[in-house]
C-alpha cells in the first residue's frame, strides 16, 4: 500500500492506495499532520511507501517523521515523470500541477487532455496525445475571489460561495455571486472552447475542492473527479518504482 | 464650472467640467486630497459647485473643507437619480455604480446599455431602454487577481499585468498572465454574449483604469472611454440643479 500526501495552499490531503485503488482519503489541517499520519500508519499497516507533494512549506520535521515510518519520496523537479515536460521554467512549476499531468497520462493515454483544478487557485494543465506537457494557466480560485473583494475594498462583504440566481445581480450579494461564480464559469467555458478549437477531440477533467460546485453549471461535457491529484501522485510513485 | 470627485478604493479622481466638457482631470493619492483641491480651486476660479462620490471612507475633514470652498453635493442613496433604480438593496449599492448608470442614461438615452468598469473591481451595470437600472455584477479587477495569487499562495510571484503571449502559458509567469488577463477577457466576452442574447441591440461601454489595456483584446464591439464615471457624476449634479 502507498500513502500519498498533497500539501496544498490551504489544506493537506492524504490518501491510501491499494495498488491503483484509493481506499482511504482525508482532508486535514496542517496542524494535525503528525496525528493524522499516525492514524493512517496504525489503520493501514501494509503501507510501505509514501509520496509527498507540497506547494506550501511543509516543515522538515514532518518529512523526517514520514521517512522514519515509510520509504518516502518527496516530489521535486528532478524526479522522473511519466511524460515529457516542455514547460520552460520547470523549477517554478507547482508540484501539484505535475501530479495532475501524471494522472492525465495514466488515465487518458494518447489523448489530448485539459485538466482544470478548482481549488485555492484554478489551474489549467494541458498534455497532448504524445504525452507532452505544454503548460497552462493559473487564476484565483472561488474563495480567493470572494476574499479579495472583501479585503481590497472598503465596503464589500465577505460571502460564502453561491450559484447566482441570475446573471444580472439585483442586490450587492447577488452582484458579487454573479461576478465571482458566473465569471469563473465564463472563464472555464472560454478556456475549454479555445482548446477545442485546436484539439476538437479534447478530454476535459475538472477536479479540486470546487469541482462539484462548478460542474453542474458548465455547458461543455466534462469529467468531474475529486481524487485526480492523489491518483497522479500514486502514479508518479509507481512509475519511479518500476523504472 | 463643476468640480467632480470620485473617491475609489485605490485612488481619487478629480475632474473639472465646463458645462458638459471635461476641461481638467487628475488621478491623485488620497493623502494629497486637500493640496489637489487647492490647486483646482486656484486654477479654476469659476468652480461654484462640487459633487463627491465615495466608495471608500473619505474623512469628514475633507468634506468640511470642500463645503467651505464650494456648494458641495455628497452623493448618497437618498439623492434623486436620472433613472429608475430597481436594485433591491439600494443602501448597499456603490455610489460609483450609480454614477456609471447616470452617464449611460445621459449619453445613451433609450438604449439598452451595459457599462463595464475595469478598476480595482470589475463592475457590470445594466440599464434598459426605459431608463431602468436592473443591477449587474462585481468581480475582482486585474491587479486584485495578481495580488491575490501572490498573497494567498506560498510560492506564486507578484507580477505586473501583461497580455499573455499564448493561452497555454509555458512558464509560471506566462501561466499567471494567461489565467488572470485571458481569464478576464473570457469573462467579459461571456457577460457581453449573455446580455446580447436578451438585448441584441446592446450598447457596451468599457471604462475604468484598465479599459485601455483590455479593450484591444475584446472581440465584441465596445465603446471604450476613461471618463465615464466623472461624466456621470457631473450629470447627477446637473440633474439635481435642474429639478
Amino acid at each position: 500500500m502507498n500513502l500519498v500526501i498533497d500539501v496544498g495552499n490551504t489544506f493537506i490531503k492524504i490518501g491510501v492506495f491499494d495498488e491503483s485503488d484509493l481506499v482511504y482519503k482525508k482532508t486535514i489541517e496542517p496542524s494535525d499532520f503528525i496525528e493524522e499520519i499516525d492514524i493512517a500508519h496504525r489503520d493501514f499497516s501494509s503501507i510501505r511507501q509514501a509520496i509527498v507533494s507540497s506547494v506550501a512549506n511543509l516543515d522538515d520535521d514532518a518529512i523526517t517523521y514520514l521517512k522514519k515510518l515509510f520509504s518516502t519520496l518527496v516530489v521535486d523537479h528532478h524526479l522522473d515523470m511519466p511524460f515529457k515536460n516542455l514547460y520552460e521554467t520547470p523549477e517554478t512549476l507547482g508540484i501539484d500541477r505535475l501530479a495532475l499531468v501524471a494522472a492525465a497520462v495514466d488515465q487518458f493515454p494518447e489523448k489530448n487532455v485539459l485538466v482544470i483544478d478548482a481549488g485555492t487557485c484554478i489551474t489549467y494543465e494541458f498534455k497532448n496525445s504524445k504525452e507532452e506537457y505544454l503548460g497552462g494557466a493559473i487564476a484565483p480560485g472561488i474563495r480567493l475571489r470572494y476574499h479579495s473583494l472583501n479585503n481590497y475594498t472598503a465596503k464589500l462583504p465577505l460571502l460564502e460561495p453561491k450559484i447566482p440566481i441570475n446573471h444580472i445581480g439585483k442586490s450587492t450579494n447577488e452582484a458579487i455571486h454573479s461576478g465571482v461564480v458566473q465569471g469563473i464559469l465564463y472563464e472555464i467555458n472560454g478556456v475549454i472552447e479555445e482548446y477545442c478549437n485546436i484539439y476538437p477531440d479534447l478530454t476535459v477533467i475538472l477536479t479540486g475542492g470546487d469541482a462539484h460546485f462548478l460542474s453542474k453549471r458548465l455547458k461543455n461535457s466534462i469529467f468531474a473527479t475529486s481524487n485526480f491529484l492523489l491518483e497522479g501522485l500514486n502514479h508518479i510513485l509507481v512509475f519511479n518504482n518500476n523504472k
